[in-house]
């Protein structure tokens, strides 16, 4: 299977079976914006649960936070991103592709230097800029550059938004384009409120916006998206910032094993210095190895003082820590975790696809975790029969209220696994005409298409132990 | 206590205690805008996961959804929010409050006759206009309606955004301003992806944004806000929409009421037929009585065909129904639940908030049912004691992956038991010296202050059947 097979597989199962669809479909769409179907909003609701359970529930000192989209227009000038959050841009005057600058493809250094030469003339800032793109053709259409590239202009990422009622008077702000400015700006209420002393962490799920040049990849680079972030404020000490550094590194990284993702498809990646954001001492990306190319979904940052000092410049309020032991106050360093939600429910789903051959039969199934597949079981009645529907119900009715379960009647029941293969609910159980003698139920495993007998009394018990098992 | 007391009181313990702060707070705030502390977001996210258990999960017919916030244009024109969600407003020139012209205070009409009746000329619309509100007052700074309340302007209360990377090719668009238009634009791709019957539902949690004219009653009135809405699409025939329709009146009062809101504080309130909604056939709202009045927050509509109509006539799209029963096809009428997610929370809040003394001592308790109580349990050593501390922290991990767990050893117990009162965690759990030799624990019921010795190994189930009982 080709890469572009494998993302064409998996765009096409998110439609038919209810993941993902295309944003306001029916009007011809909203480009990098989508919707998540009745499956889709299990599986990343799941994924948010988890992330919450083991950032806050599991940690005395991480507490959480659910700020607003809309902040003071003051947050994103003092973020440096009204400033800072806009890339010159150039079109192909010929298809209308845009492109950053410093990605357009550029002539060789060698030939670059040889064309130089051969003219023996001083050249304009202009002319080189000319001859760097001669024989260099645009990414998208391949019509030659210089013929058709415009020049740079500005654009903010940053999605406007006004305030107030009245047309003539509204003030401008934005939609937040990072969820952890909201952190930053409640760091005093945070302190004021729960008593937490350093090192301690606060942590927000929540939407962000960023008008993207290119969306794309599907659910991966999209302008209306959801974040999981945590920042951990520590002393400013270079020393303890790294143990931090690592300890989160290796725990984001042990998060991700422990539901399922493959070990080989995913790798740390440092930034080079160049590479990093204005406010970044140190920066590692998790990186998936998707169909189109190693891709980061989640980033480990140490952000120093940067944000904390910022924000009591801009606000002119003391966001300084009085530190009890040592009787010293300070501005504490943060150690950032930034997730995507969006990018990591869509690499669980990539990396849980499978296509097997079982006896003669082709099945597609999504291996995902138990702990965040959408359905957690499928309860069958064998045959449509009056006593084995009811008992099918009767457990379906004692389940539901724990977790998503499917009930389902129609077709033959080997159509009715495949069809819960396909959207990965890890257990099938199935009442049968011996279910009436012996009060037990087949369950069967998604994965290894093994069948246990299980009392129904014990049904819950069982999925428990497999399910929440941690 | 007074009216304004309780809110005083209420909004002081939300900031002091990490429920809900001023959203952006060190920059000033913006004006209709919060955020939830630490414990506000767990108690908003169980509000949350308690509906979406009781809409979704535990029904069969019932699917969810997590739509964008950001849609295509066109889903506004079709719903007639661009056109029709304007109001005109007149603002007082002195104290610059704006009111809906509507809402201004008028002369009595025997005043105005016997005012028009004096002056024996015929007056124009104006002078008419201008002896209407003769000896009115402005309700904000009492000033003479006539001498300073401007004329009536146009606003639109749906927020602009722009979508697109350069400023002057820039498409805009509205943050929604309800969350079902993502249900009904997703019609078709729930029908096809989940092979739903009428009558189904489809069920979506989610933010929404207005510019509302007068933000207020702190968490009551926000721009931002967060809507639990589903949609029950039925057979388009009066009398099976007012099956339904009484169905799900009584199905969401009981879910209130199996919460624990005090029974005497909650009404249903019909709409008049001049103040329903123009798509609504009937409306109903669920009214709470807060401090500030009797306030809605949950709306029953029954909404007819009106929304799919719409946008099968703006998107070209065919939004019928195939009946396979029937053998007919049709255009399903909608039956709507729609909640207030803050609404309820901020009620929720009110009502659980209670003064009490025991003893000799005043405590604050907020009353809060246990499956909705941010933290579940809390876990005091009786004094800092080794022993002591390393069972209780050992009791506390154990608990923490399942429950938000808080564990607390310093200051005296009584005092620690009343911060707990305060923000409504229901069990306290005290290990002690006997604790050493029983293995049992003193759990302390926050209610009824009734204390039981629980053995160690068994406070898991204990709490489970205390908070999961249904």
């Amino acid at each position: 299977m080709s890469n572009s097979e494998v993302m064409e597989k998996i765009i096409s199962l998110c439609k038919r079976r209810g993941f993902i669809f295309p944003g306001s479909e029916i009007y011809s769409g909203v480009g990098g914006i989508y919707d998540y179907g009745p499956l889709g909003v299990e599986l990343k609701n799941n994924l948010k649960k988890e992330w919450w359970r083991n950032m806050v529930w599991e940690r005395e000192e991480i507490v959480g936070l659910d700020s607003a989209i809309i902040m003071n227009r003051r947050v994103w000038e003092a973020s440096g991103h009204v400033a800072a959050f806009t890339d010159p841009l150039v079109e192909c005057r010929r298809c209308h592709q845009r492109f950053r600058e410093d990605e357009l493809p550029k002539l060789p250094i060698e030939k670059k230097e040889k064309m130089i030469d051969e003219t023996k003339e001083k050249k304009s800032k202009q002319e080189l800029l000319y001859i760097e793109r001669a024989e260099v053709f645009c990414p998208n259409c391949h019509s030659p550059i210089n013929l058709n590239i415009d020049e740079p202009r500005q654009f903010n990422l940053l999605m406007k938004t006004q305030l107030g009622v009245l047309e003539d008077e509204k003030n401008e702000t934005f939609l937040r384009g990072e969820t952890c400015q909201g952190i930053y700006v409640n760091f005093i209420n945070i302190l004021n409120s729960m008593r937490t002393k350093i090192p301690f962490g606060i942590a927000q799920i929540g939407k962000a916006f960023r008008n993207e040049i290119t969306p794309g990849n599907f659910t991966f680079r999209m302008r209306e998206f959801e974040q999981m972030e945590m920042q951990y404020f520590i002393k400013p000490e270079a020393k303890i910032a790294e143990k931090w550094f690592s300890f989160w590194k290796k725990e984001r990284m042990d998060w991700y094993l422990s539901l399922g993702f493959s070990k080989e498809k995913l790798r740390f990646r440092e930034h080079a210095p160049d590479e990093r954001a204005h406010y970044a001492k140190a920066a590692f990306d998790i990186e998936y190895s998707a169909p189109f190319g190693w891709k980061e979904f989640e980033g480990i940052h140490n952000r120093g003082d940067w944000d904390l000092s910022r924000h009591s410049q801009f606000s002119g309020k003391d966001l300084t820590y009085f530190d009890e032991e040592s009787h010293t106050k300070f501005t504490p360093w943060i150690i950032e975790t930034s997730a995507g939600a969006d990018r990591s429910t869509l690499f669980f789903l990539i990396d849980a696809y499978d296509e097997e051959t079982v006896g003669k039969e082709k099945r597609v199934v999504l291996r995902l975790h138990p702990k965040i597949a959408p359905i957690k079981a499928a309860i069958f009645p064998l045959v449509k029969n009056v006593k084995l529907v009811k008992i099918a119900q009767k457990i379906a009715a004692d389940l539901k209220s724990k977790w998503p379960i499917f009930y389902d009647e129609s077709g033959s029941i080997g159509r009715r696994y495949r069809r819960q293969d396909e959207v990965g609910t890890p257990f099938g159980i199935t009442v049968d005409f011996d279910s009436l003698e012996d009060k037990k139920v087949t369950v069967r495993n998604r994965d290894s298409l093994k069948q246990e007998r299980v009392n129904v009394l014990e049904i819950k018990d069982y999925l428990e132990n497999k399910i929440e098992a941690r």
